[in-house]
């Protein structure tokens, strides 16, 4: 079998790939890692990758890495929310036509692969009810979230017509995230686990009650993997899938790294208000029923605890500062 | 005041355009007809009509009907549903591209002109409930209802970021539409009624207790500007709005043909089914509720008599055959 990740040197995208990699029974033969960063020696040791560094806006890039016998496209890369806001024309190209052009350079092919497409609960907005089931209208509030709409309608209907054997998936905030914060209006929900666990403070810039919607890495790259292995007739005819999750409050994150890592780690949290954060914030969802996914074999996370320790597990060594 | 009508030229084009000139309040300088074919006499013999004549797909076309000083773009021009069915890449050359071409001029021009996207109520599709409310999700089944509705998305994000002050409208099966057949799967229910009307046959390719949405072109148009004079804070933070409509049977329509123009008249119609045809029309919606609409100020037909009434006086010189 042979891969395409788009955003393969990004947060998901490197597990995404390790994961692939790691499976005997895949019969993986090569995993193309596309970006504009170069993908780390971790995975580029292994034979079977080949890292094509570039611009997903460059129609070459993408014909460079998604060929005639590519099977398998997980279409990863994006420009995430606060930096389509703020380059609208960036967020137009890299998740916008990028999209489009890998859904034309697949039907060019005719050989229909399987493509994966990470959407993104951006897709709500504005006035939502307290629970959004499977059947919400899509109501995006910023240019990201029309973005990854767009997507989505464009990944649907080239599946319909046997272009590519397309699916969405709506991810949750994605929690804990490593490394260094990223411009997503979210990325305080890792940092106040991520800061504190490695000995440093870290500014929560929404209110303890605010609730949010989340999943761990290791689901999401189970979840987006299964949406991979799903038959396309499992998904009817609407081949996007709000994915499960689970709601805390960000209090309830903190005290939940209070449990795991001690009140000291914890109170490295310092509560500071940001109104343009705030606002963006409060407009997403924190509750789904996500019925249609749940029948259809998709995993949810069940508490945060476990969440922070795989994080220590994973990305910290199993080590706390 | 200086409006441009995208397919300007066509059934609803025309008729809004005449409508546009003929409201002395609105204080009219200029009304530019954009289409492929020519707009009529009876419209180019006005002064203030200039005429476009070109393909929307053309951006020079475009920058020629929508310039500095356009106060408002009626973008009607498209590719209906077998069309773009039929060509997928004409339907996203001109139902997507061109959409997005006007917006881009909009934004270009820097001076906000209101704008009204003529969506449909294909946006909808697959497993509906039996009343659509306006919180329901879009799943368009066919290429025509995604490439509306990504219109609608980019006419909301366009207006969000301030680059135009744009709305959105989901029209119902429009009847009585004058003239020939066009290449919409719903062309069967004018012809069901027009045909007879003129003294010819005609076929009705659906079962006679098929339930349809439906708009008479006046309410369309009367519904069309008023969503162009509303205050974009009436929107919301919604700017796409599904119209109102009623419902009738296929059979309550020849019912109400009868009732009108006698039953010899009705006589006229023929029952054959097609199962493409029925394929189509069973997977869109027929009943309704919108009450964002109405509680909008946009209006209700509310019986089908009075719109073959309307046909036979606006279209037949009030003569049936
Ligand atoms: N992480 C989350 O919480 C979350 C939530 C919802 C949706 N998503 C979606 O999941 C996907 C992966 O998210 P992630 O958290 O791994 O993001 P990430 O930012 O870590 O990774 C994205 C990768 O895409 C690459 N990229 C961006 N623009 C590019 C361009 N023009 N050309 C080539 N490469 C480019 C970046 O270099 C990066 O490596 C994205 O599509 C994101 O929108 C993520
Ligand atoms: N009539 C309906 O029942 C109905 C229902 C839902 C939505 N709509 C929408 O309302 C709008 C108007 O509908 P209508 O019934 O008047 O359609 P129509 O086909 O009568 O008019 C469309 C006009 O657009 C023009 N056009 C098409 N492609 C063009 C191109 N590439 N360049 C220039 N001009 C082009 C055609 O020449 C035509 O005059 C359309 O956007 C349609 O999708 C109509």
């Amino acid at each position: 079998m042979k891969i395409a990740i788009t955003g393969g040197a990004g947060f998901l995208g490197k597990k995404l790939a390790r994961a692939l990699l790691d499976d005997n029974e895949l019969g993986v033969e090569e995993v193309v890692l596309a970006d504009m960063v170069a993908a780390p020696d971790e995975l580029t040791e292994d034979g079977r990758v080949r890292s094509v560094v570039g611009d997903v806006t460059d129609p070459d890039l993408l014909a460079d890495a998604i060929r005639g016998d590519t099977d398998s496209v997980f279409h990863l890369a994006a420009v995430v929310s606060a930096g389509a806001e703020a380059d609208f024309d960036l967020g137009m190209a890299v998740n916008l036509d990028a999209t489009r052009t890998i859904l034309e350079l697949a039907r060019k092919h005719g050989n229909k692969p399987r493509m994966v497409f990470s959407s993104s609960c951006a897709v709500y907005g504005g006035d939502l009810p307290d629970v959004v089931t499977d059947n919400q209208q899509i109501t995006p509030q910023n240019s990201y979230g029309v973005q990854k709409a767009i997507g989505e309608l464009l990944v649907n209907d080239y599946a319909r017509k046997g272009y590519v054997d397309g699916r969405s998936l709506r991810y949750p905030t994605v929690v804990v995230r490593p490394g260094k914060p990223n411009k997503a209006a979210s990325t305080f929900a890792s940092s106040i686990i991520r800061e504190p666990l490695q000995g440093d403070e870290a500014i929560c810039p929404v209110a303890p009650e605010t609730e949010m919607w989340l999943a761990s890495p290791r689901t999401i790259v189970a979840n987006t993997r299964h949406a991979h292995d799903l038959d396309g007739a499992a998904f009817g005819p609407w081949r996007t899938v709000p994915l499960p999750g689970f709601t805390a409050t960000v209090k309830g994150m903190v005290d939940a790294l209070a449990e795991v890592a001690g009140p000291d780690v914890a109170a490295r949290v310092k509560w500071q208000k940001d109104p343009a954060i705030e606002k963006i914030v409060y407009g997403w969802p924190a509750r789904l029923e996500t019925k249609r996914a749940e029948a259809m074999g998709f995993k949810r996370d069940t508490d945060m605890q476990s969440i922070i320790r795989a994080f220590i597990e994973d990305e910290l060594g199993g080590k706390v500062a």
